[in-house]
């Protein structure tokens, strides 16, 4: 049985990478989404293993001082990261493994493994995008303004991804990666191993 | 409109190519399937420009000398190429363009444009390949024997190829053609113009 792939994906807030990946996860349940772990402390309704892995303080750092973490970083004093053991258990039964995580943990990711593949969902336009954003209706104008600054930011390093996906419709950003994924697994290096010859 | 881009589809002879190619001109039209041109004469229903591109010797000469080959080569004394100039139209109109050529020919479209995608099609397994070559009936078995040898000689240069994809069935090894398609014309180079500054 071939391994899994890694698929990272990224993108600025308020694009829809949630919606994109709950609805690849509906067309394919052997899909592995990445459970992040934090140091935060669980908010009502939120269980351990499935929105997160709650870890204390020192247990966070022992994970990150025995290389237990694919990427890790600090937002508001609390640590979060990308668990290496489960992504890896995954991979070996041959599941895809699918991570939203931001950009700078992408760049870990591309550092220790390359060939995990980087895929950037971008908004079909800026103007889309503040709308989504001012849709919410969850935050004020200069929390937007802030997040779409950050989001051009971003979308410079984006050039560098593997692949660029546009969310004009749900169906169809999740069509175009799962047709990335497809073409991935037709990579000569994986591929040929699978002719008997 | 973004532009067309260009698949070399490769593999031995038997493998299936021709079918793959029909199953992916079928399901779309708008794809260009490049006409080679060739020194040969005409066989009884080769109509020109429709299943070759006849040319006279001096003819082709002109063409090689004017640089409007993106491959060509020499085989039993005839010269067969693929004409620059109807691929570049194909792709300015926006239209992807398949290229069912030699491993060699491949070779040298590379070399002048990288951005070239190379899709090799293998067998599930050397064995199905020979009885495919058997079931034809059409040669005796030191030439089936020949090709054979051939093919497994040219796999190795597969490896370097962009996608290998393993015709099991022609549905199947379609569809992944057709996601890998996709998945080229999500790269950031192109996509990142595509959205609204």
């Amino acid at each position: 049985m071939p391994k899994g792939k890694t698929f990272i994906i990224c993108g600025p807030s308020g694009v829809g990478k949630g919606t994109v990946v709950s609805r690849l996860m509906e067309a394919d349940p052997t899909l592995y989404f990445s459970v992040s772990a934090t140091t935060r402390a669980p908010r009502a309704g939120e269980a351990d293993g499935v929105h997160y892995h709650f870890l204390t303080r020192e247990r966070f750092q022992e994970w990150i001082d025995a290389g237990d973490f694919l990427e890790h970083a600090q937002f508001v004093g609390n640590f979060y990261g990308t668990p290496r053991r489960y992504v890896d258990e995954a991979m070996d039964q041959g599941r895809d493994v699918l991570l939203d995580i931001e950009i700078q943990g992408a760049e870990q990711i591309h550092q220790k493994r390359p060939e995990a593949v980087r895929i950037y969902i971008a908004p079909p336009s800026w103007e889309e995008l503040e709308r989504r954003l001012t849709g919410r209706g969850t935050e004020d104008g200069e929390k937007i303004r802030s997040r779409l600054a950050r989001g051009r930011e971003e979308f410079a390093a984006a050039r560098d991804f593997d692949y660029l996906v546009i969310n004009d419709t749900v169906e169809h950003a999740a069509a175009e990666i799962r047709a990335i994924m497809t073409a991935e697994h037709c990579r000569p290096a994986e591929r040929a191993a699978q002719i008997e010859c």
